[in-house]
């Protein structure tokens, strides 16, 4: 799709005059309007007058007498001085119609000072940066900040603030950043379909330009196992979708560093007891009802032996079980350094432990029910786990679901991080309030893949008669479109959740972050980008910044310019990502608003 | 994203032990099991016992007396010898671990026989071909067809015979092929925002592997006018996005061009009278309404100015809209030499209108209503098209709109198509049963930009308290997802659309047949290729070949899995298209199905 990057440079060279207005309205409507667009935006910018222009040095460099010393940072600022170097991106604003002034002098240097090099990128470790380019250009920007991971969040500041063509910056800056939240990430399903590391990267690069920072890669799955373990590599050798379809140590330890120089963590999740057919390959033994259909003709939901088609679960009865995935946290422990370890624990389906002869007659002889059997997984591997100095981070059902749950006691607020995604902000409020610290990930609000429909085979639900009289309201079959968690999820709408909802100030403290999550029955890397992007932006700007304005108020409004504008940087910057109005919208700013006012149904 | 083409080699080289499975199953469920997959299904096909697969030989080539004749037909002869050469995608089949018999020589050649080398490329042309592979693969296989344009489609069906690694090909088959319609379209519209000239050849490409004939190209809209005219240089200098955000006369008769030599119709649209503000930096005389708010605040729906943002209407009462239309008409006509010229004519909105001093004194002083001015346009710009010997085609409002419609009596069934988009089948109905030919893009199934939420800014629809009492069943502010088209229109949905729903036979001879739509409000070509494929090539096949088997069915669960397998060789072939579900149900035939029967609401 080599046209985009040509087709996007059209749009810079031709977006500029009409520009002028949106900048011009945007300045009246706020203190800080910089003739440049920072996303997300950060927590305190300004601009002092005389207002004024810079151009950047031809030898502009950066000035990082630490940097040597840290092969994370060097590696960032040689990235950042490479990318200013080749922007071409044009800013919403034409400084060559306005009347402010052009320092007659160019910027030679950004100076980058760091406290404490040796911090190291976990949650929570300062991400705060402070960034000053002084009106007197003749002297250097300066970025001070405590870490080397907030360095890098100020470097991609500088970078937003650095435009094409002549290289130009404005002076007379001040910014003073950190996040809202530390806990910022993206998650990615590379079990349903496979994404090639490339994909990974592209990802990664992306997420560290919207200052999200944890990778949360759903590496394995029921339907496949892309990663070769040297413990046991059967698992990727039989479970794999094919030879080139997997992950070797090799790439994985790519990704890992790959993520450090982004500063963007990679957290590993493999996901048990459930989600575990593509085990059966190597270990047909210890997966229950493995390769069955999913949901047998008749039988009601309730006695479905998975979620969606891809059977099977460990079986935690069988010993064999926690000697492979003993093998498998010990493994993967080493291969991810990141000190969370995601263990999964979603959606135990009971119906397919139901379908185990062992397990059958360890419920008939009253040994136990189907949670204690949960219990029992949970409390032979968590050890594993923490046994590493992990975190373990499961997801929410592990304690919540309403048949196969845990008792929470086996689950110390120390050792235990839980991630919701479902009912909203109900069941981060359940978890918080318990003493968890919790990962936010709400389906309704965060899950990028829904809205394009079910991916169910021999579906009759999209085959009615046309008369208008069989079509609803919406014209369709169903108004969600098919998909259980229809529909998409816009930008707006993930902008404006507020994830600590309802909850008290201590209850709000458990709240860590939030993730976007796409999860890949109808994705891959033909449509990575698009579906991730300016979506997860948006998320990121909140989880960032807030998705208020200084009054309080929701600047959904205020964000639509910006992102759509910071849509075409990162077009530019080699994402693919979706465009969120026509491009007439970001010509004549205000001209698309809706005065239409919400009815409450 | 160059990681995609290694992606799907590595698919296809991994994929083969189990889509064995796949093709027993079919194999058994259908008398015409072919080892490859052929998108849209032919209408008659068969492979006679013993089922034999022959290599192609290495000076393979077609034998093809009449290409010098014909430039069409020999530039689609060299292409899909170059394809064939560089085809690497295997098919759901896997012919090296079966007992198919493997012929001992390899096929030579592939002769192809044209009656009528002069028939142009129009609206019922004879697209159909039999396609011959003699199971004595020494002698030549066969391709016969009444036209040069049906022996383009024989081309694609044996391309899609023939797989890669060692390239090889079933012999022993007898395809005897034709379309269901005459009309297999698909709508771009370039003026919300600018596609460049890449993506629109790359996307007649894919119609042509598609067998879809008609690229309706919405150029121009209310938000740009891209087209560069030699009679009306100012419209594209003024109302273009930018310089390289224009089509030059050069870029048109490429596309033109391109479109002949791939079997594709290129239809062009300049909508008129509404859908016309674009117009205005050139001629704002001409234009009621131009460059106001679409919505004024408080006014009620009925009097917005436009459907959405973005206003202005050519003013009928001003003469001078007539020398502009009519020179736009002319460079045109002469631009594109298809018979059909679409004229546009839908969504006049009366506020536009109104809002102009000549119209409301006309109307104040009794000399006419709306209607008759619209009237007063089509009787002085319709001549103007079908003195070019064009067949004018307009969308359906233009006599079915409720408020501002013409009389259907100026409209002559011979000179006039129409293009339905709303309500369904019913307005096919009234159209065809009135006499006139019609082709059907209704949005409720056939709108592929629709489900990604509104573009609106400042809507505040999307913020709601994320509470769940405040979040409907779909977790969601309304369920359709805000868009007023959503939610997004399946590839099943798009499937099983009976387009001659209720229609008599003579009805339905009226029925030219379909396009499927991407308007651009929130598409550019950053995500061209997904969101039209592979939800095209799901109408290519109803509009080819129909959408049930042979005993009437509705075939939609059988072609998930050609669908499916026809996307990754659409990938192969450089079109990023919508993975439509994990690899793994390819890999598990049936497994992936639901047996939920769908319940009516």
């Amino acid at each position: 799709m080599t046209s985009h990057p040509i087709a996007t440079s059209h749009v810079f060279s031709t977006i500029l005059t009409a520009l002028l207005l949106l900048i011009h309205s945007s300045a009246t409507a706020t203190a800080t309007a910089l003739p440049v667009n920072v996303w997300p935006k950060p927590t305190s910018i300004s601009w002092s007058s005389p207002y004024t222009i810079a151009t950047l040095s031809p030898t502009f460099q950066f000035d990082s007498p630490s940097s040597p010393s840290n092969h994370y940072l060097s590696a960032a600022v040689a990235r950042y001085h490479r990318l200013i170097s080749s922007e071409r991106h044009r800013p919403i604003y034409d400084t060559t119609t306005t009347n402010f002034s052009t320092s007659p002098t160019p910027l030679q240097s950004l100076s980058i000072s760091v406290v404490d090099l040796a911090a190291p990128l976990i949650h929570g470790v300062d991400e705060s940066y402070t960034l000053s380019i002084p009106n007197h250009s003749a002297t250097a920007a300066n970025l001070s900040a405590a870490t080397v991971w907030g360095a890098m969040r100020g470097l991609e500041t500088f970078s937003q603030l650095v435009w094409g063509g002549r290289r130009r910056v404005p002076v007379g800056v001040e910014i003073r950043d950190a996040p809202l939240f530390g806990h910022r990430g993206f998650l990615l399903d590379t079990s349903r379909n496979f994404y090639p590391v490339e994909d990974i990267l592209r990802t990664i690069k992306a997420m560290s330009h919207n200052k999200m920072n944890v990778f949360h890669w759903h590496i394995t799955d029921s339907h496949s196992f892309p990663l070769e373990l040297p413990s046991e590599p059967g698992l990727a050798a039989k479970g794999a979708y094919g030879r080139g379809m997997r992950y070797s140590v090799a790439d994985v330890g790519r990704v890992v560093q790959y993520g450090y120089e982004h500063g963007v963590r990679v957290v590993p999740e493999v996901d048990t007891p459930a989600h575990t057919g593509s085990w059966a390959g190597a270990y047909p033994d210890i997966i229950t009802c493995a390769d069955k259909f999913w949901w047998p003709a008749g039988s009601p939901w309730a006695d479905r032996l998975a979620a969606e088609p891809g059977t099977g679960q460990l079986n935690p009865l069988h010993p064999k079980t926690y000697e492979v995935v003993g093998n498998v946290i010990n493994d993967i422990a080493s291969m991810f350094p990141e000190p969370f370890f995601h263990g999964g624990a979603d959606e135990v389906t009971p119906g397919c432990w139901k379908a185990d002869p062992s397990i059958q007659s360890f419920l008939s002889q009253q040994n136990g029910t189907l949670s204690q059997i949960l219990e029992t997984f949970i409390n032979k591997t968590l050890p594993i786990i923490t046994s590493h100095n992990k975190t373990a981070v499961y997801w929410e059902d592990v304690i919540l679901a309403p048949d196969v749950k845990v008792n929470p006691a086996v689950f110390s607020p120390e050792h235990t991080v839980f991630q919701t995604w479902n009912n909203g902000p109900n069941n981060t409020k359940l978890l918080t309030a318990a003493g968890y610290r919790v990962i936010v990930s709400s389906w309704e609000f965060y899950y990028l893949d829904c809205g394009h429909g079910d991916f169910l085979g021999n579906d009759s639900q999209y085959d009615r008669p046309p008369t208008s009289s069989d079509v609803d309201s919406n014209g369709d079959v169903d108004s969600n479109g098919g998909s259980w968690c229809g529909p998409y999820k816009t930008w707006q709408k993930v902008y404006n959740y507020d994830i600590t909802h309802g909850l008290s100030e201590v209850e709000k403290g458990r709240v860590l972050g939030a993730e976007v999550a796409l999860w890949s029955e109808q994705a891959d890397g033909a449509v990575l980008d698009a579906r991730v992007w300016p979506r997860a932006a948006a998320m990121a700007e909140a989880m960032w910044s807030g998705n208020r304005d200084e009054k309080g108020i929701k600047r959904y409004a205020e964000a639509t310019d910006r992102l759509n504008e910071w849509r075409y940087r990162m077009v530019g910057r080699g994402i693919m990502a979706e465009p969120i109005q026509p491009l007439w919208c970001l010509r004549n700013p205000g001209m698309c608003n809706t005065v239409k006012p919400f009815v409450a149904q």
